[in-house]
């Protein structure tokens, strides 16, 4: 057997790797140092020179070791993400540091406010990257960024496809043709969301009438809700669409996924979270994200209601630190609620998923829990 | 913003993470040095230690700096995997080396003959790891592989949840009570494959109703297949069921997944194998993963036919690899028959999925490319 994963591929910078089957191997570092520092200097002619830059706003690292070596790792972690874009054919895409430091200037000039973070620009867009720093899933995100903003849905099959798209915010418009005015400021909308949130069009007049949209119309589907609202007042100039989009982008149910999980973190309600764990490809798991889905169904035009969904699969490495801080057993479902900063928690009593809530018993849990944590949090320690 | 990634975790023998959200913070490093040298001496004490010892049978190192650094850095993923699972409650699992140079007879006595593989010994069993060596999903495999081996569905919800899972080979039995000798029968079967295959059984009447199940009967079911196979004869022994599984372990369509990549390049067609690229999180790539399981149910009794399908967005890192090692474009769906050892391929063409073929048009395309290619492989390049 040969070996490949994940972060061997970050230290690639240190050679190939031995994988037999040519079609699985990395490909071998070429020694090039790809990454740039970005300065007052060099920022303007280093980013003329790619069609998409991803640029890592960071601290100074401090002087300690472990300080040094943790930025040594993020800055191998990126040489990957350029060394694997690079092989990428259809866009020149480069990567680049700036120090919050020494270069403030240099972020300010490119409108960077907040540091520690990864922004990427688009031709006409700059995208922040709010997820882990792992060299794959920066990497898959920079793909759903060069995707089209809009994708067009064209015949039954891709309509299942888009029926099946669960986990994220979708929008779907129909519209006469890409001529189309109103399709236009739609596709002006999603450049404003792409790719955190997925736009898709028809100009089809069977897949509309599947959707039951009317010319010029456009539905907002929340996660996990089978029904969309249709936003009112069509047709819709951007402004209105971005609107209506900010207004409602708070899901009822969300899912924590690598690439969104601290843009989710930072999203809290009154400084606390309603964390719901429920592994899908576990019976107890699917049974108990069954019953969350029909809570968020029930209560989706309450807006103090945001559940967060991890599923443990995603996120293993973190699973026994999760059991620890929360002193619950993830090998069956969870649901309770965090502060956001200190990570004090209260957890619904579930028996070891033996026997589950019904939707009514869970509701009533959340108010309840949602009540006595506001009232006083030390209280906590006695439930 | 703040970060946290699967392979900073690996470093933090290196210190913890500056992560201001409590919750979603790695555990600082403690110092420890975990991971065991394995030798003559010390196996036997060492391994009595723990209820789980994963073990990396490793090849001597080569002198060569890439060569040093390389295995450095599985040593390090390996100290991320025993840090982790310290955390871990439930069991003891401890982590160890054993070079195949220096130490090839202590392998021999642990009943290990393949080298650069990862073996997990349990109370009773020895499982073999034939995937990534990224400390994640080694994390996640050793989960399940704690996990029972036989999971019980009891309810409706339970069903709809088992009914979910299509993308592993999966059993379900139906027996009277876990004191049912059929069922321990089931149950010693099932510790042969765990947690590479799954097994479930039922004691509930109406749950073996909805599965159409007798009494002391199983199904067994290949991925992407509604309709199972009842395997015949029961009541069945033990050995009756690993034969029948082993003789059916073979799926005509299978996901390659990060857990299971090199089991599964390995275990080619004739040195071939049919690579279907299809991402299901896209319109064009759900429709064509629908197109695919059409044909692998109508040919579901081929045995010369298995299709590995693999997502793209699951290998994120290897795609810019495999868009120029195949000459193919993977913003859209391909499929082709490529040689397992030089990657010597040929690729349908389908004008970048705008019109993606009929389930008769691939089958006929699959026969033709295999026949071509076994024809003759130079004639590949004209194609």
């Amino acid at each position: 057997m040969k070996w490949t994963w994940v972060f061997v591929a970050v230290l690639l910078s240190f050679g190939g790797l031995s994988l037999g089957k040519e079609s699985l191997d990395f490909p071998e570092y070429d020694g090039k140092d790809r990454v740039h520092d970005l300065n007052a200097k060099n920022y303007k002619s280093v980013m003329k020179k790619y069609d998409v830059m991803v640029v890592y706003y960071h601290d100074h690292p401090g002087s300690s070791r472990v300080a040094q070596k943790q930025f040594e790792i993020e800055e191998l972690a990126l040489e990957l993400v350029a060394q694997v874009l690079d092989e990428f054919d259809d866009e020149d895409i480069g990567v680049g540091l700036i120090d919050a430091k020494h270069d403030k200037a240099v972020a300010k000039k490119l409108g960077l406010d907040e540091s520690d973070s990864i922004f990427i620009f688009t031709e006409d867009e700059v995208i922040e990257y709010d997820g882990e720093l792992a060299a794959d899933t920066i990497v898959e995100f920079i793909y759903d960024v060069l995707e089209d903003p809009v994708e067009i849905i064209d015949n039954s099959k891709e309509l299942k496809g888009f029926e099946n798209i669960e986990e994220d915010i979708k929008l779907v418009g129909y519209f006469k043709s890409h001529k189309s005015e109103h399709f236009e400021a739609f596709a002006d909308a999603a450049e404003e969301f792409h790719p955190h949130i997925k736009f898709f069009a028809t100009f089809n007049p069977k897949v509309a009438k599947a959707l039951e949209l009317k010319l010029n119309e456009v539905d907002f589907y929340e996660p996990f809700m089978d029904d969309p609202v249709v936003i009112p007042g069509k047709p819709y100039s951007e402004d209105e669409l971005v609107k209506f989009i900010e207004d409602n982008d708070r899901p009822t149910l969300r899912k924590l996924q690598p690439h969104n999980m601290y843009e989710i973190w930072d999203d809290d309600v009154d400084g606390e979270h309603i964390i719901a764990f429920a592994e899908e490809a576990d019976p107890d798991g699917f049974e108990f994200l069954e019953i969350l889905k029909q809570v968020a169904e029930d209560n989706t035009d309450n807006p103090d209601l945001s559940i967060v969904w991890i599923d443990p699969d995603d996120f293993p490495l973190l699973l026994p630190h999760w059991e620890k801080t929360f002193g619950i057993d993830l090998s069956s479902p969870q649901i309770g609620v965090v502060d956001a900063d200190d990570a004090d928690s209260v957890w619904m009593d579930m028996d070891d998923g033996e026997d589950l809530p019904s939707v009514d018993e869970l509701e009533d849990w959340i108010e309840d829990a949602l009540a006595v944590h506001h009232m006083d949090v030390f209280y906590d320690d006695e439930i």
